[in-house]
């Protein structure tokens, strides 16, 4: 097991990564004050995982509550938020009380959020099943729902007590979501690691075979990486924003298409494509440096074609996106392989990419 | 005017305390960041004090959306929530947009709220305009909503970035609710200062009055108070507690009562003199100190004879008030007039209490 830190003085706190560690009591003991805790996860996860996850806690003597809620993005709103609320106060837990995220991002947004929230703030375990919350998402604090006007609109900043990895849990993920994943597995190389990014390329059929050594070291350099830039920056106020890299263009096909159509990182993967071409557009980043780049994302089962839904559209949703402030947006464009650089660009170069993508 | 100061490191801020302020649009200007501000206030203020602060901040160059909410705590809801960030996407806000709180404290609560949640935290502004507000919730970052099986139940800690609080505003409050703010002003010479509780004794006729001298310091003298309990315990971690005295007893009266049907100030009055007995039976007041408080809240037209809910629906419902930790309900009691203490409480003299004061 390798056990990194993330530093933020009162609020840091461990992130364990290895195999067969969700049963393990020892990893959550520390992490808990009072006599119940409450395990959120859903239902395509429940059946796999909870039971050990209850088995270790209840062996600490705590009472648990189990919380299945429904799979999906579309779930990601107050409506079922409730839910986890009601359950707590079911319950009568109280503000020692710890909750347990149990899945993917979107269990792990929803349970922080509800941790965030419930008596104004309790206790909360980060246990993440999938790539993507492993490398991303339950690292760095970011919680929160949708709102029917715009993703992750309605949240908080508010850190767990600690992350526990799995890696056995990878085994049972869909091809489509280990893909997924690893596009945010790229996005760290891209942003802050070129030697990263050059291990990605050499390990791409161990990472898409799933294989368990080159996954280790995938999610261990990735929250390393994130972990790094969130002590840095916790709330978002200037650095922290490089791991958007990727995510205004993505979050436009999400948008777009309508959530749930693309899978984030499937955006993420195609986004970080259409935001190569324009760091080359403004001499940021050489032609086969995007290539390559390009090439990575494709080997690793991402699309790189975005899609067709016109070039007015496009500049229409990212104008909305949360990192278009004072009316002028800001990307995350990269300064070379493995360098970042946050920059306010002009529409016109944002439309040359648009065009040259063939985006209709 | 007077300025006070919240000491809370990076989260500080002024708590400015006056006639005529909320018009004054310098009493703003540093605490804006972008160009949008939003005025959320209720339809009973809106039509009283709406039109001078968004002229104030017009001045100042803002772009002022305003955002009116029904009228009362049983709209301290989710879905009138909702309207809040319904107006803020609407008018495109971003994360530099800045909230202002116009009215009391469900106003202050909901849109502290607000602001806690919209893009995980954009900054916000308190404007009390009831005497309840001015000398209690809008100071110390208590922010929430309620939910059907619980008050305040989902919330966050989240500081303002500085309360204006016009004692002009309290010209047009019903005596009921003025009675209920003097709740709060007893409750901080309660825990906290004996000379302010003499002070009180004194000028009852001048405050039932609204006299503007003596609102201002009795404004003052709470915002200090309160200001200096917050500093050492922003989380209610411990000594925050104190400031809930005579609020265990008082929930049970809310909301065994139904909600809405006494104030909150109403039922904290109420709740004082019983916690006072309370305090009597633990030998920690004497007989006469209870009876001098007892005096001053009827003074200041406050009621001191519970509802009739009988003891076991009392022991019920203070089983479950949030300050129930661990099984074990903790009481706030004086320690003499002007001092108080923390204790758990063993039922039997909760239960002689009750019985005591004919609850039935």
């Amino acid at each position: 097991m390798n056990t990194l830190q993330l530093n933020l003085g009162e609020r840091s706190y461990p992130i364990h990564i290895g195999s067969n560690l969700i049963g393990q009591a020892e990893l959550y003991k520390k992490h808990l004050k009072g006599q119940l805790t409450a395990v959120v996860t859903n239902e395509t996860v429940a059946p796999l995982y909870a039971q050990s996850v209850i088995q270790a806690l209840e062996s600490l003597g705590q009472k648990v509550k189990l919380i299945v809620l429904p799979d999906g993005e579309e779930f990601k709103t107050w409506e079922v938020l409730q839910k986890i609320f009601d359950g707590l106060l079911e319950s009568s837990a109280d503000r020692k009380a710890t909750l347990v995220a149990l899945g993917g991002g979107v269990i792990g947004d929803m349970t922080g959020f509800a941790a965030a929230c419930y008596m104004r703030g309790i206790r909360f375990i980060q246990v993440p099943t999938t790539l993507l919350s492993q490398v991303d998402s339950s690292v760095g604090g970011k919680t929160g729902i949708n709102h029917p006007l715009g993703k992750n609109m309605i949240g908080a900043f508010y850190q767990p007590q600690a992350v526990i990895a799995d890696l056995n849990t990878l085994k049972t993920l869909p091809a489509e979501e280990l893909a997924a994943g690893l596009a945010e597995v790229i996005k760290h190389g891209a942003i802050a690691d070129s030697n990263f990014l050059d291990w990605i390329e050499k390990n791409q059929t161990a990472l898409n075979a799933c294989d368990p050594t080159a996954m280790e070291f995938a999610v261990k350099r990735s929250c390393e990486i994130k972990s790094q830039v969130v002590a840095q920056d916790e709330k978002e106020g200037g650095i922290r924003a490089i791991l958007n890299f990727g995510h205004t263009f993505g979050h436009a096909i999400e948008a777009g298409m309508g959530y749930g159509e693309w899978l984030h990182g499937q955006a993420v993967g195609c986004g970080m494509v259409m935001a190569a071409d324009l760091s080359v557009r403004l001499g940021l980043l050489k032609q086969d440096e995007a290539l390559r780049l390009k090439k990575i994302i494709e080997a690793l089962h991402l699309p790189t074609v975005p899609p067709q839904l016109g070039v007015a559209r496009y500049m229409e949703l990212m104008s909305v996106d949360k990192k278009a402030e004072g009316g002028e947006v800001r990307y995350i464009l990269l300064d070379g392989l493995g360098r970042s650089k946050i920059q306010a660009v002009e529409d016109r170069y944002v439309i040359e990419t648009l065009q040259a993508m063939n985006v209709g």
